[in-house]
């Protein structure tokens, strides 16, 4: 007996936002070949594509929708060519997750009117995958009575990278049901207040994918964000319509540039209408090197090395740490503890996995001194 | 008043031995292009063409030989273009400095019985020019006085990396004269060691310099080698005839391969034939990638951070070492101290400034492994 009616999950419609860089995984990462279109894991797939794969098993291939930028058009479809071109959102300019999010929505709910989306980032790392389904199963059913859902992931150390979900009181729609109402969200911690989460047992990693009728998020949009309420819907108007391009181009400039989180999901808490499911298949979002080495442990035959790319040929003594090549060139290292090594064709970085964070500051500093070769 | 008589100066032939991959600065150093083909300090030059630059001010151009193996053949005469095809002498294969010194001793013998010979290896970094042309001005002078002599350099740290030289009582042959009689050679010390040599004030770095009359280097060579002895003076005969080929052919693959150190300066020293004139030029024989930070400080304008390539791009950010790029890479470094960097087409070495003479163990798993196209 399924969690959620039949009916209910026919409603369901996924969203996948393809956007973001990846500043940390800089040279690995670039402009053109953002974190969403490289395979991080050794699986075989690119992350968009295995997002989709995971999602396709709920909703099935006709019924998910993709939001990137005009320029990784082609590269999307090459991922993913059973992809439905009504199901491709191309913005003419990077708006950050709430306009591209509340774009899909606003489309999907003059199509669909009782529409339940779920956003689900092209670019996380996703494992134990029958845990996954049955947690967005639950969320569709919470959704449908009313709530924005967030999947909350069971912590497995005192991360200071994620934000935190505070969980409430059950919710007990369903027969075995997990779903909490959500206090509120906590962004990402100090090392002893994460310590401190993980004791309490009340706190979940935000992994940010949510559940939702579309029409409710756009009644809190419209609440918290009137500006791109009115945009997204503007153009939604006109989506299947010759005017699409001419509407697209006037109105989508104008929109204000923010994450959903702050957009919808922080004030929507506060008004006490999100809840979340608790989940505890793997999950990570792979924002820097020191994540890869850590999701990849064991991948590798180097003891302790990382290595990623193929082709690549590796000579390790008594070194550590993560190797991303994408050239075919011998790559020797000697005594590197914990090291970082990123080797492509026209750029080399070196560093360590404490310092991985700061790679994004690199990317800075490439910008300033005009190195757009390279970015 | 010059410390030697012109007519003494006339006999003196300079020798480079040209060999020598220098494994520890792989990938940079290969077979096929070792160390001595490398600009390793920034002066335009590479070490083979500054050794020649150095010499030809006492010598004169037509009076130097350079001996190294048929591969380098072309390499070596594009360095040196003014080269005589008299003075170049190609080993079929390589069989160390004893065997490659003593024939061109035997052949510059044979055409010139008084002749002086000095050898100077192609591969070392010399600084001071003017200390460096005096001192093997009265090494010349000293040799005329029958003695085997090397330049002893006035060590400037406890360096374990280089063999050390005892000096004996003074031999005041010249007006002004430092050359000392040498009492024995002593292999690399330890740290302890080497200090107690430093306080000493008695004991030089032996730079492997030595000039000699060839009749007296060969004469020694009888005694302690008389195979090579025998070898390289059979070669010698017909050397300048039509028979060349044939008879270095039959005779060089049966010659032992062994250091000039152990086959006559040891042995030499011991029967008190070798003088040493001190000199306090810079020298270093930059045998790992450590010795060229060391050599390059203040050379880049990366604050503790050597970097040596043309058309290289570095980014770093608090790190210190070296960086040595042959590609156009664009290269970050972040959080790296003392950190060696060499980054060439086809192969990447990344290890620190402390682990650098283990570069040779990484060449010899290279070479098990069957990974000739990188060496």
């Amino acid at each position: 007996m399924s969690i959620v009616s039949k009916e209910t999950i026919q409603k369901f419609y996924a969203v996948i936002p393809a956007g973001g860089v990846g500043t940390r995984l800089w040279p690995l990462s670039r402009a053109a070949t953002p974190k969403f279109l490289h395979d991080l894991t050794g699986s075989g797939d690119t992350l968009l594509r295995s997002t989709w794969e995971r999602l396709l098993q709920i909703s099935g291939e006709k019924r998910i929708m993709v939001v990137t930028g005009v320029a990784h058009c082609q590269a999307v479809k090459k991922q993913i060519p059973e992809l439905d071109k009504n199901n491709l959102i191309l913005e003419p300019e990077p708006k950050d997750s709430a306009a591209a999010i509340c774009l899909a929505a606003a489309i999907l709910y003059k199509r669909e009117p009782d529409v339940i989306i779920g956003s689900f980032a092209a670019d996380h790392v996703i494992r134990k995958n029958s845990v996954f389904q049955k947690a967005v199963l639950e969320a569709i059913d919470t959704a449908n009575h009313d709530y924005i859902v967030t999947l909350g992931i069971t912590p497995s150390y005192p991360a200071t990278g994620f934000g935190y979900i505070k969980m409430g009181e059950s919710l007990n729609f369903a027969e075995n049901g997990t779903a909490k109402k959500v206090l509120l969200f906590e962004e990402k911690p100090t090392k002893e207040v994460a310590e401190n989460y993980l004791k309490s047992g009340e706190y979940f990693w935000n992994a940010g994918m949510f559940v939702t009728k579309a029409r409710l998020l756009l009644e809190h949009l419209n609440l918290s964000q009137p500006n791109i309420y009115a945009g997204v819907t503007e153009i939604a108007k006109f989506w299947d319509t010759a005017s699409r391009e001419e509407i697209l181009q006037e109105i989508w400039p104008q929109i204000p540039k923010i994450a959903i989180d702050y957009a919808v999901a922080e004030p929507a808490a506060a008004a006490g209408s999100v809840a979340m499911v608790p989940a505890n298949f793997d999950w990570d979002d792979v924002g820097d090197f020191s994540a890869l080495a850590r999701l990849n442990s064991n991948y590798s035959s180097h003891k302790d090395l990382t290595v990623l790319g193929d082709g690549s040929r590796i000579l390790s003594e008594t070194s550590s740490g993560v190797v991303v090549s994408s050239t075919k060139k011998l790559i020797a290292l000697i005594g590197m503890e914990d090291v970082v090594v990123v080797d492509t064709e026209d750029a080399l970085l070196v560093t360590t996995r404490e310092h991985s964070q700061k790679v994004k500051g690199i990317v800075d500093s490439l910008k300033l001194s005009g190195n757009h070769d390279v970015l």
